[in-house]
């Protein structure tokens, strides 16, 4: 059976996050879809530990501590997460609702549905090896968070940035596997993609011979009865050696795919979708983009621009949601209505007068 | 001679001081005028300390800690205030410059305007006695902050908000005058205006007879040689006595006024400046409206939209200020001109790549 929702907000970016609350304060109750295992998108995927000077009133905040505060302004509201899926297919009803499913098999009938895709879909970008695909999900692992239960395997762990690193760190802490190889195409000291406390503790754990840290790139690969049993590893010298591996946890970073969003009939601007900036509403009635995905006369990409947009947003989707309703502002400060939503009773309603 | 400046911005609320970060990545230096005593706008003088729930990544906050916050963000451009005053006169120059004149005879020269002004400066209403106006500034005194010199003086407040209880409170506590009556309509006990703790310190002061508590209406005064002598209270039972009175200072809260304003050859809908949603940009070239006192489709009156209407105005002021040089969006967790704008140098340049 479908799940049956007001509306449904596709991505769990900042944006998205704080479209749950604009929502929520107009009582329009969602769910939300992300292509990521976790929330945060490209602020957890791409600046998850770098400052932000830029969010009005944080002086300085970073794209986790972003998203931890988001995710806590919007508890009240209960939005549940459909986590690691991408959306797939889009129809609308005769009723005027859209059924919407995931790659999960996930299915949705919603009267509105609001896109915060920012770039896209983030993907893990693939190891390039002919005929390596086929261990996918049994002995190859792209981004996987945790690890796949590893006792007694010979891991290969691929990548240099702090997803990989924390992955062959945990592996090292957890000490099930029989061997773990740290992989990438160039010195972690040198390269210095990872975080510098994850690159100390790879270095002690290497000398500790926890871990093995390897310079090189996965070339090939060599099986036995349809069974992964090796790596191939070209050194910078050209030079190719055999790894045995059981397993290959692949981290070589994620890529923003667009995906089956472009063909789902929305009017684009330059791979952008456009909207008006009455409601940030598209082409198409009943849904609205916002953040760094649409585009309008005026349009930057920031995060503080994509907050107003889902604030306006709300309200077109409430327009559809309870119509002939029209719902006006109300302010977080002194509506008595917003601080029961809110979970925060207990206060006048503060109104000021002499 | 008047202070030449890339842009001046009416009005220090929030939204006003946000301008102030935006176009200080831009490179577009600023000076700021607003009617109060001290940055803030509505935020201070009619919520300093509710709490607000709906800005983005702050659970809760307060007027007064998110002007505090702003005031922190904006603190690297060193924008200077002009407080206390009121733009009287815009004129604009042969050279495409704006000539504007404060009602304290400030001049400026300025490249570009941002109207910041919320719901207009807020102007503190006075007290309606035949006569007494002759006595402004030296006998009577409306929202000083703080108190003038009252050594010797019987001090008279009237009042029953934050303010009024905190001028007499100073008052008590600096034990200049010699005496101090505290005159409100209703009894503060009932009338809850103020907050608690200082409604308890006026009680324990006036139990100590460090002040008088009083209730009435203010309805008249007497002089004597062109010097004010007493008050003459009206209380609740109708009967009228007189209170020696050698200084009146008048808190009886503050009402926005557009003021002149109004008077700018501005396209207004409904009593709000029309702008697009490109820049922002009023129907006068070089003039921008931003935050509540602007208007457009879908316009909600939210801080968080002011902050993005700002973000889009300082774009386009910086195409005023630099014509032809087209300002391109940089972010403050990469970008190195941005690091050391804000004196946070001594990060990478911040590059995600494998």
């Amino acid at each position: 059976m479908p799940i049956e929702t007001d509306a449904l907000i596709i991505g769990a970016g900042p944006v998205g996050l704080f479209q749950v609350f604009q929502l929520g304060l107009l009582e329009v109750n969602c769910h939300v879809i992300d292509a990521l295992p976790s929330p945060g998108g490209q602020c957890i995927e791409l600046y998850a530990d770098k400052p932000i000077y830029d969010i009005p009133g944080l002086l300085r905040t970073t794209g986790r501590e972003l998203t931890a505060s988001l995710l806590a302004q919007i508890k009240p509201f209960n939005a549940p997460f459909h986590l690691g899926q991408v959306v797939s297919q889009i129809e609308t009803q005769a009723d005027g609702r859209f059924q919407v499913s995931t790659s999960k098999g996930q299915q949705f009938t919603t009267k509105v549905i609001i896109i915060a895709a920012g770039v896209g879909a983030f993907q893990p970008k693939l190891l390039k090896i002919e005929g390596l695909s086929k261990f996918e999900n049994s002995r190859l692992f792209y981004h996987a968070t945790p690890p796949e239960g590893v006792v007694g395997e010979q891991v290969v762990v691929i990548g240099g940035d702090d997803a990989a690193l924390n992955c062959a760190i945990d592996l090292a802490n957890s000490g099930q596997a029989k061997s773990i190889t740290l992989l990438h195409r160039r010195d972690i000291f040198q390269a210095r993609q990872a975080a510098p406390e994850l690159i100390a503790k790879v270095h002690a754990l290497n000398e500790a011979k926890a871990l093995h840290l390897m310079v090189g790139q996965a070339t090939g690969f060599t099986e036995q009865a349809g069974k992964l049993t090796a790596v191939q590893v070209t050194g910078i010298d050209g030079l190719t050696q055999l790894v045995q591996a059981d397993k290959l946890l692949v981290y070589l970073g994620l890529s923003p795919k667009l995906g089956p969003l472009a063909d789902w009939g929305l009017a684009m601007e330059r791979k952008q979708i456009a909207v008006d900036t009455e409601k940030f509403g598209t082409s198409v009635p009943g849904i609205f983009a916002v953040g760094d995905i649409n585009s309008y006369p005026g349009k930057k990409k920031l995060i503080l621009s994509g907050f107003h947009e889902c604030a306006l947003a709300a309200f077109g989707a409430a327009n559809i949601v309870f119509p002939g309703k029209n719902p006006q502002l109300e302010y977080t400060t002194s509506s008595t209505r917003l601080h029961r939503l809110l979970g925060v009773g207990g206060q006048d309603s503060g109104e000021t007068n002499s």
